[in-house]
Formats: C-alpha cells, structure tokens, sequence
C-alpha cells in the first residue's frame, strides 16, 4: 500500500510550520518553494536598510527539514493547481507532483491598487530580492546625490517617501533617519547627510490601525521627533521618476518605497473557491478550501476569522498557527478522526520607530518607548532561535546600535553597470567634479 | 592657489592604498570605482561557495576613506581617458575630473583567450557579482539534482568542473568537496550528495606555477585525496550548456567554473602607452606612463618588473605596494622631489586546498598541511583587520568549519522566476515526484 502524499506549496512561516507538524506522519510529503529559503520576514525591512544580511534572516529550508526523512523539498515555482486531478504543476510543467492532500499557504504580495506600473519606481518589501532591490536604491540615492551637479537634483535625492503606515512603513520610516543623520556623517563631502528628508504618506486617517488609538499617536509622535514628515488621509495618485503625487500635490523625490496593500498569491484562483477583495481564500473553519476537505489554506492567503468573527491578521504568529493547525488536521484525517476549527491566539502586536523606540500590546499590557524596544528584540531573537542565525544577528545588531555604522552596505551590481537600484537614467550632464570644500 | 586635483581609478587594493597613502596631501583627491565597496579579493572564492556572506569580504570605499577629509570618493563607472585633456569621464559624460595626477588601478577580469561567448556558461571569479552569481550556480545545481528525472541529467548537476590550475581554480576545487561531502548530507532524498564529483582542468603541465613544482605537487595530491580528479595539459576547446571539451573529449557537465586567464581593464587603452600580451601597461620602474609622467599605473593592470627582470605577481600585497609608491611619487613630485624605482619585496605565497589544508612558501620557508592552514588563516585575518568585518568572518569560519555547515547558503531570486544561475532551461519533461523511499 503507497502512503498518502502531501503537498505543501510555499515555505514561509505557515508552509514550514505545516511540514514541521508533518513530522511523525505516515506519509510522504513534499514542500515546494519558488525560493531555497525561509525567510524571518520581520525583519526584512533591516535588510532593505542595509543593517543585516541577507543571511542573517533566512536559511535553506531543506537545511530546516532536513532531519524529517519523509519530506522532500523542491524548489520550484509552482504555476497552477489542477484540483480535480489532485496535481500541481511547477516549473512550467518540468515539476509536477499529485496529493491526497495539499496545504497552500503561498502568501501574498504588496499590491498597488491597480497601478502595477508604479512598482518600478516604488518598490515593496515581501522578499529578499525586493529587500535588496530597496537596499540598492536606499544606498544608490546617497551615491547620487554625492554626483549632483545641481540643487534640486540633490534634495530629490535625499528625499525618501514612504507609503503605507502599516509596521513595515512605520519601522522603515524610523530606521532612515537613523541612518541618515547618523551612520554617514562622515562620509560624503557634496552634502550633509542630515540634510535627508523623511516622509511617511498613510491613505487612511491615522497610522497602525491594528494598534489602539492613542498607541499609534505614540508612535507618529515618536517618528515626528525623529524628524520623519508624517501625513495621513494622504492618498497617492501617481509615481514618477522624480515625484510622487498626493492629490494634485506634486511632491519632488527620487526614492519611493511601497508598504501598501496586500494582494494574495493568484495562485487561489486555481482552487475555485471564493475569494476575499484580496484575494485571499474565504476557508472553512478548519482551514479547508469548501468542497475540497483535502485542501487547506494557512497563513496570509487564508481569509480566516476569529469566532467573535474579526478577522485573524496577516502576522507570523497566525501563519505559525494556521500551519500547525492545518498539519494537525490532516493527521486528523488519516486518523478517521474528524477534523477541529482554527482558533487563533493572539498574541500581542509590536512595532519598533527607529532605535530603541517601540509599542507593545500583549493581552492587557501595553509598552512603550525603550522597554517596549528591548521587550521587542527580546522576542525577535526567541523567534530567531530555529535559526543559525541568532547570534550573527545579535552581533550585528550590537555593532549596528552601538557605532551607529550599518552592517551591509554593499550595493548589488547589475551587470555591465556599476550603478544600479534607480530605475531611470538622470539626464546626461556636463559636469566639473566638485571637490570638497572643507579642509 | 587652487590645490592639485589628483584623481585615483579603482578602488581596489592598489587604488585604497595610494588614497590612504595621499591623506596628508595638499590636494584634492578624487576615488572613483563602478562599486560602492572595496573588496578583500582573496577571499571571494569563500562566497562563491556560500561560506561567506558577501559583506563579509567588502566594506563601502567612502567608509574606509571617510576620515580623510581631503578625499572625495564617487562611484561612477570609467567609460575614457582624455590623456591630453587630463580629464576622466565617467557615467556616460555625467561624470567629468579634470585631474594633475591621475593614479589607474583600474585592475583586471577573467579572459576567456578569444571566446567571450563561454562566459555565459562558464563565469569568472573577480568580482562581489561574480561571486554572488557562481555561489548562485552552485546553490542551484544541487536544487535541479533534487529534481532530475533522469540519472544523466541528475550526474550533470553533480558534476562540477572547474577550469584553470592557479590559485582560484585550486581553492574552489578544494572546497567544493568539503561541501558536496559534508555540507549537505542530510539535505536531499533523490541523490547522495556524495556521489558529487569535481574535476579540475589545467591547460598547462602543472598547477600553481607561481609554487615550486613539488609544492604544487604536494597541492595536487591534497586535492586528489580530497577526491578531485585533476588533469593537466588539459587545454579546453569548447564550452556549452550542459558539457565542456577537452581537445575532441566531451566531458558531461552543468556547471563550468572559470579561474583561468586574466584580461586587464580596458581603460589602458586610452594612454597610448605599449601594453603586454594581457592588456597590462608596461610603465616605468617609478611606475609613471611613458611619455606622462602626471600618471601612474598600479596594481593588476600594471606590468612590472623586479629588479632582476622577474614580472611582479598580480597579488595583492604587491597591489597594496605599488599603490603605495604612486601615492608617494605624487607627493614627490609635489614637494619638487625626483621620482623613486618601484622595488616589490615578496612576502611569500599561500594557497589553501580544502579545509585544513594549504601550501605557503615565505621566503626560504616552506610549510604545507595543516600548519600552514592556520597560517593561511592568521594572515587573512590580520589582513582583513582593516575591515570591521573581521570578528563576523572569524564566526562565519568557526561555524562553518565546526558544523560543516555553510553560512550563506541563499539562492538569489531573478524577476519572476524562483530558478536562477543556470545559463538555460532543461527541456520540459512531464514528470511525476519522485518521493523518498527512505523511511
């Protein structure tokens, strides 16, 4: 008698979790990736600021399973789900591999309301290579405007915007300023560093509405006296090159960067079940796709509610959940057992501005400023600890907080061009070189 | 008075060391590299092979110059020399320095004797990009090995050549083994990670010619018990996706590494000085162009003698050398001193052959085994101790050597596809999962 198969597509928080309570099952599973790693999403925005590595946050996933003899990793990218042969079908058919069960938890991307054709200028953040990708033009903007030759040149560059005031938006807008008014001051001689410029647009009325009101006053409080140019019911109406546009109000900068919106992996239409306006999968309280027991979802592509019926949000402690859950399930069901509602446990919510600064909300607790900061790194390197990783992060972080220098400052080249990240060619100018001035 | 404007090209050992070697100059000293970053070249092959994090082995140029108050560093990419204008330009004429002095240490790439179009399938080693693209290509053989439907395929992926018998080719030889044997062991379920072979091609009689033949004999044999399969006077003819040529010998392959031949910069070509069979800048004994004594030649692309007529290797110490003394020949000429001959002293040459392993000739000393590995390490140590880097590599290292386990093992994602590193894509085979049948 051949073992049941089980697929997992994707291998993020909800996908690893999933295989790892896979472990004892009589069966033979299979965990396919587009990437070779998992990655600590959390703490992708430090590696789009240059502070970590991309290593320090993300490790093979066949090294984190690799004691779990009946789980293959592939890695490969999965291109549709034929749900009635039971199949999915990965690299442009070269992969193809059938189940008797099969968990998706594939994710979602920043979604840009329509206009794809922003990304270009204004990169999001879900994965390493978009952390690199802003880690390149964070670094590249500095480059150039240490290379203008006028004025307005110059401040564009050193202006950086950033949409959305969600954690990603408010942790990247607390991290540059940082980094600007500190980390370089010693290492251009065209302009100052601290002359950057920060500003956070947020579409809605305020910032973190997963937070209470008047914590996320806290927080905007904190990032205005770190110098970031707060603007809320600010909504973007266009990106360019050189602007950024709320309203009709042209706003001059070289550098967007998108923590806006989320759109769930197309990879849910294959399922033919209903979908959320983000394209997320409405599950059934178990997790399973309706009409198909042996689907699940977990993580941020399941619609999933809480039984008072609030929404369970898209954080890494529910995708862990949602994977454990899923996994259990399916042993459920090879069991003869019948299969138990999702039921989240929150967890708390944290969110850090800039160093030393955080808001905390655990249960009835809350935390602010430095004790919520610490309370945070505490619990980003308990997370870290499945990792190899920790101590590496926990050293770059001491050298980064503690000389104020970044730890990975390395600009990616692009082939045949030394300069990469903008997405556009400045217009070709005769220039002197500028010399320095003080000596 | 206006200050003489001394301008430096590359940001190599050779262009860092003359900057540093100008710090108390009356001038005004420009540095100008294609990259952000300096990089500490000796180790790149430990990237390659994701033992290191990139930003292990480099560190921003304006960041080990941001002291010296009198430099200014721009990355721009050289695209000429105006020689009688004494003008650089850079980024396609957005970039122009007029220079008094002009230092070149604009350095070298792989040559491919005539057949650029193998690049595509058989990468160089030089540069942070190379590295980042070979460590990619391994990564990738053994995700493709994983998935292979056939065993002529799969022997393909596992099948690792590596061309060029000097210090590169042996130490990415050396290593691999140690990988693909120690490494990875428990990460796969459709092939033993041992059943990896390497093969090393030599084009002339021995290896490592800049070693005495029984030291290079020695090396040769520590990489056969390693189970590298070396051969030499083994001159390939033909390069191509899945498979390299030995005279009319086809040896199957997917992976071809490149440590062979070395091109030096195009840029040379602008000083209408005689060039040597490499491309390199035959310069004067003080290292300055015929003809222009305002410029001088260092590191790579400069050809030099000793005294006694021996061609100066291109390594690195005696980059850090000559740069040195185009930096001192400059501020000579300043304070209206004659030029000084340019004398390299050898401080001897190293090369390592797997883990605990290498080979180093100090003057009259000799040393091989395991000994003269640590004191290969101590000497990369000390060297990289210019660098911040150095306590984060020391970690990388212990980790790595003590767990056998790689520190950087991250595939990098292309746009829109999860697969990189390979030159071309597998014919599409419908395939089923091969699941484990190892429980």
């Amino acid at each position: 008698m051949s073992l049941p198969r089980i697929v997992i597509i994707g291998g993020g928080f909800a996908g690893v979790t999933a295989a790892r309570g896979l472990r004892h099952a009589e069966a033979e599973v299979t965990l396919l990736d587009r990437t070779n790693h998992h990655l600590f999403q959390p703490l992708l925005y430090q590696v789009a600021t240059a502070v970590l590595s991309p290593s320090d946050i993300s490790s093979p996933i066949r090294w984190l399973l690799r004691k779990q003899k009946n789980t293959t990793v592939l890695m490969a990218k999965v291109d549709r789900i034929d749900i009635d042969a039971r199949r999915v079908i990965a690299d442009e058919g070269r992969v193809q591999v059938e189940y008797d069960f099969l968990v998706i938890a594939a994710g979602a991307r920043h979604a840009y309301f329509g206009h794809d054709e922003w990304e270009t200028y204004a990169p999001g953040l879900k994965s390493l290579e978009d952390a690199r990708s802003i880690r390149d033009r964070f670094l590249n903007a500095f480059e150039e405007a240490e290379k203008a030759v006028d004025a307005e040149t110059q401040a564009g560059w050193l202006h950086f915007v950033i949409v959305g005031g969600g954690p990603t938006g408010v942790e990247l807008a607390g991290i540059l300023p940082d980094i600007a008014h500190h980390s370089m001051l010693d290492d251009f001689r065209n302009f100052d560093p601290r002359s950057t410029r920060i500003t956070l647009l947020e579409g809605g009325p305020r910032l973190l509405t997963a937070f209470d009101a008047h914590l996320a006053a806290r927080a905007r409080r904190d990032l205005e006296s770190l110098g970031v140019n707060v603007r809320t019911n600010a909504i973007v109406t266009r990106v360019e090159p050189h602007a950024v546009y709320v309203g009709d109000e042209r706003i001059p900068t070289r550098t967007v960067l998108w923590a806006a919106g989320n759109q769930a992996s197309p990879l849910a239409r294959w399922l033919g079940a209903p979908l959320d306006s983000q394209g997320r999968v409405e599950v059934l309280p178990d997790l399973s796709v309706p009409g198909h027991p042996e689907v699940f979802v977990a993580g941020d592509l399941a619609a999933a509610f809480e039984e008072n019926g609030t929404p369970v949000p898209a954080v890494a402690p529910a995708a862990n959940q949602m994977g454990k859950r899923a996994a259990r399930n399916i042993m459920r069901v090879l069991g003869d057992l019948p299969t138990q509602k999702f039921k989240y446990r929150d967890k708390g919510n944290l969110a850090t501005i800039g160093r030393y600064r955080a808001i905390a909300k655990i249960g009835r607790f809350e935390l602010t400023g430095q004790i919520a900061w610490w309370f945070w790194l505490l619990i980003h390197l308990m997370y870290l600890a499945t990792f190899r990783n920790r101590l590496s992060v926990l050293i770059e972080w001491a050298y980064s907080y503690m000389t104020y220098q970044r730890g990975s400052r390395i600009l990616t080249e692009r082939e045949g061009d030394g300069v990469s990240g903008s997405g556009e060619k400045a217009d070709p100018v005769e220039r002197r070189a500028r010399m320095p001035s003080s000596r």
